[in-house]
C-alpha cells in the first residue's frame, strides 16, 4: 500500500526548491519512497540550465546513463519547468535577462496504482531579471513527466 | 526598517498555494507587512481562472475597484502565472484539458528600498490533465508585478 | 519610375489606422499608386477580427474573390498583425480581454523593382483590455505579405 | 535482434498518414513489431482533434484504458503533432481556420536497446485553411514520446 | 483637468517612431504633459535592442537609475513591443533576420483620473528581413505599462 | 489541363524528405510540372538551417536571386517548417538540442486554377535530440507558401 497520496511528487519538488530549510522537506521525502536531489544554477544561457539539471540527475543516478528514454523524460520535464520560469518566450540572454535558480528533482511513484509506474518532477525556483544586482523578482517552474 | 528580506513575496504566495496547512504560512504573513488571500478555481476555460482571481482580489481589497492601473498589474501577474501552469500554449479546453487550482495573491513591499513600492504576486498550484478523474498531474505558476 | 520610396506601404497602413484624421493620409495615398481601405471591429473573439478584415478586403476588391493565393496572403498578414495586438498568445476572450480596433488595408507596389510586384499591409490599432469600460490601453499590429 | 533500424517509428507514422495507399506501408508495419492504426478527423476545434485520436488509440488498444501514464504519453505526442499542423499558435477556429486530417498512431520499440522500451508516434497530415472549400493548403505534424 | 484624452500615449509613441518628421509630433507632445525621446538601433541580437532602449530611457531620465520598479515597467513594455516586431517567436539572428528600428519612449499620465498615475509606452518601427540590403519589409510594435 | 490533383505539393516534399529511396518520388515529380531539390543540414543553430535551405533554393534556381518577393515566400515557408520540427519554441542550441535533417523544396502549381499560380513547399525530416549520439527521435515540419 502506498504511504503517500496521489500526485504529491510536484509538491515535494516545489518545497525542496523553494524552502530555505529544505532539510525539513527532505525528511518527509526520506519517509516516503521518493528519491530527490537539489542543486543551484545561474546563467543567461538556457542551455546551461538544462545541462546543469541533466548533469545532477545523472550524477545522482536519477536517470540511467545511456538510456535515452529516461533522458527524454527528464528533458521534457526541464523544458516544461523553464516555461514557468520565463512565462512566454523561453529566452534569457537574448531577452537581456538572467536567472539564479535552485532546482530540485524528485523521482518516484506518485500514484497508488502500480501500473502508473515512476514519474519525475523538476522544480525551479529563484530570481529572474536584468543582469544588474537587485533588479530581479522571483520565478518558479515545474515540469512533470512519466519515466 | 523592513522586517523581511528582499523578494520573499513570491515564496509566500507559492507556499500559500502549495501548502496543505496554509495556516502556518499565513502566520508568517501576519507577522510581515504583506496582505494575502487564497481561493480555489477549477475550469476548462482560462478566462474563468482569470476572472476568479480578479474577483477575489477585488473582494479582498487587494486592488482598488475602478483603478485600471491596479487591475492591469494584477492581470499581467495572472497571465504570467498561467504560463507556468500551461507550459507552452495557454490553452485548457481547446487542448482537451482542465485544471483544478488553489490560488494565492500576496501584495506588499518586497524590497528594502522605499522607492520600490508595492508589488503583487499571484501563485497557482493544483492539477492539470484530461477531463477524467485521476488522469492529471501537478502544475504551478507564479506571476509577479509592480503595482 | 516609382513615385514612392521603398517599403512605405506599412507606414501608410499604420497612419491610416492610427490617425484621427485619416483624410490627410488618404490624400497621400491617392497621389500614390496604393489602394487602401479602413474599417472598425471590436470583439472578444479573434476569429471575428480575422473575418471582418477579410470581408472588408473582399468587398473593396483588394483580394480577388475565389482566388486562394490572395486570401492566403491576406490571412497571414492579418495573423501577423494580431501578434502585435496581443503580444504573446493570440487570445482575447480566453484571456478575459477584448479589443476595439480600427484597421487599414493597403495594397500596392512598395518596391522600385517591377519584379517585386504587389504586397499587402494590414495595420490594426485601438485598445485592448478588460471587458470593463476604460480598463484598457492602446495596442498596434502590422502584418505585411507579398500578394 | 531487432528487425528494424533505430527510430523508424516516425517515418512509418508519417507514411501511413500521408500515403494514398497506406496498404503498402501497413504491410511493412506488419512485417515489423509495430502496431498501428489510422483515422480521419476534421474540425475547427483543436480539442476535437485531440479527442478523436485519443478515442482511436483506446479503441485499438494502443493505450491501456485507465492508465494515466499511457494517456499522458499519447497526449503530449498529440499536442506536439498539432504544433506542426498549426505552426505557431495552436489555434483553429479562433484563427478562422479549419483542418481536415488523416492521423496515424504507431506504437512499438524503435530502438535496438531493450532498455529503451516502447514509444508512440502520432502523425497528422491533411489540409488547413479558411472554412471555404479549396481555400486550404497541406500541413503535417509529428509527435513522438516514450510510453 | 487633463489637457489630453485618455490613452493617447501609445499614439504619440507610434507617431514619433513612424513619422518622417517627428518634429510635428514632438510639438504636440510639448503642448501636453508627456515626456518623450526617440532613438535608433539596428541588430540581429534582440538583447541589443532591449539594452539600447533601456540606455536611452536612463540617459533621458525616463526611469530612475537604480529603481527596479521602473526598470521592470520599461522592460516589459519593451518585450511586448518586440512581440509586434517579430510576430511569433521573438528571435532575430537565430531566425536569420535582422532589424533596423527607430524607437520612441513616451512617459506620462494618459488617463484623466489622477489615481491612474504614470504609464510608459515604447514604440518600435522600422524594417525586418534577411541580412541582405533591400530584402526586408516594415514592422511595428508597441508596449504599454503602468510605471 | 493539370496533370496532378490539388495540393499534392506538400505530399511530394514530405516524401522526398522522408523516403529512403527518394528516386521513386523524384520520378513522380519528373512526370509532373513540379521542380524539386533535396539537401541535408545538421546544426544546433536554427539560423544555419534557414541559411542552408535558402542557399540550396538559390543554387537550384528555385527563387530568383535578388528578388525579395521570392526570398520572402521561401523564408516564411522555412520558418513554418521549423515550427513542426521544434514543436513549441523554435530553439535548438539554447534548448540544449541539435537536429540532423534532410530537406526538400518543391516549387510549382498545386492548384488547377491558373490564377493560383506558383507555390513553394519546404519539408524537413530527421532527428532532434540531445547532442549525444543516439539520444534523439524523429521530427518533421512542412511549410507552404504562395510565391
Ligand atoms: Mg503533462
Ligand atoms: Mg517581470
Ligand atoms: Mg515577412
Ligand atoms: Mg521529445
Ligand atoms: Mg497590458
Ligand atoms: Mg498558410
Amino acid at each position: 500500500m502506498s504511504k503517500h497520496k496521489s500526485h504529491r511528487i510536484g509538491q515535494l519538488a516545489i518545497l525542496l526548491a523553494v524552502s530555505e530549510e529544505p532539510g525539513i522537506v527532505e525528511a518527509s521525502i526520506l519517509s516516503s519512497d521518493y528519491q530527490s536531489c537539489i542543486g543551484r544554477v545561474g546563467s543567461m544561457e538556457s542551455n546551461k540550465i538544462v545541462a546543469a539539471i541533466e548533469t545532477a540527475a545523472k550524477k545522482n543516478g536519477f536517470i540511467r546513463e545511456g538510456v535515452y528514454r529516461e533522458a527524454h523524460a527528464l528533458y521534457h520535464a526541464i523544458i516544461e519547468a523553464l516555461h514557468g520560469v520565463t512565462r512566454g518566450q523561453v529566452q534569457l540572454g537574448s531577452f537581456q535577462r538572467t536567472v539564479g535558480l535552485r532546482f530540485a528533482i524528485v523521482r518516484g511513484k506518485p500514484y497508488k496504482e502500480e501500473a502508473e509506474g515512476e514519474w519525475i518532477a523538476v522544480a525551479l525556483y529563484g530570481t529572474i531579471g536584468a543582469p544588474i544586482k537587485g533588479q530581479e523578482h522571483e520565478t518558479i517552474g515545474l515540469g512533470i513527466n512519466h519515466i
